[in-house]
């Protein structure tokens, strides 16, 4: 069994200062929570098999929302705002100011989805 | 497909009052996450099959925690907080203020676990 502790998010951003690597903090059953720091714009991109749900800790996310050739608007998040994209939507993050994110997903979900490329981040690193 | 929209957990933790009776603001595949106040004691228990997240808003909120005849201490969280408590391991709730927590487990799972009893709240309540 992991030690029970108190996590601390925001001290857990204030470890390290690269932007668009998720960091785990915690883990219930097979899901994770990751720790984020953003700016700028992301690729779009969806996740076949599973919602992802965004909590922004600072800051403020534009997320821009497509399915296929339907434009789904975009949603504006600050401080203390979540949501959760369902599966196969496609959504492309976007700050223009950094900001500080919690992502919940189950482990292994890759954070460029069906996307690859360049932006692909290591997964499980925890901090 | 549920709409997408920005949930702010302050403004959803404004609409009650009560204590001890967990909301659902959002889903992600089959977990939910809920807003809950609470004030005082709650019962001991422990949920067999799930591990269970709970992050704090504002306020603070002890954790007791036990397995069986083994005291495992307590921890202390405070807003930006957050825990994992492992499936199996019993644990008791308590805040001398209210605060104001979001949780974060399974669909169906009950607040009181194996307890039941005057303190288990109705499941599946959305705010």
């Amino acid at each position: 069994m992991p030690p029970i502790s108190a996590i601390n998010i925001a001290g857990k951003l204030a470890l390290f200062n690269e932007h668009w690597r998720p960091k785990v903090i915690a883990q219930m059953n097979d899901y994770q929570f990751k720790v984020v720091k953003v700016q700028g714009e992301f690729v779009w991109h969806s996740h076949a098999d599973t919602d992802e749900t965004f909590i922004v800790i600072s800051g403020r996310l534009r997320i821009d929302l497509r399915n296929g050739q339907t434009d789904l608007g975009h949603i504006d998040l600050g401080p203390g705002d979540m949501t959760v994209i369902p599966k196969g939507v496609e959504h492309k993050p976007c700050a223009t100011e950094e900001a500080h994110l919690m992502l919940v997903e189950p482990c292994g979900v890759p954070n460029t989805g069906d996307q690859g490329g360049e932006r692909s981040a290591p997964n499980d690193v925890w901090i």
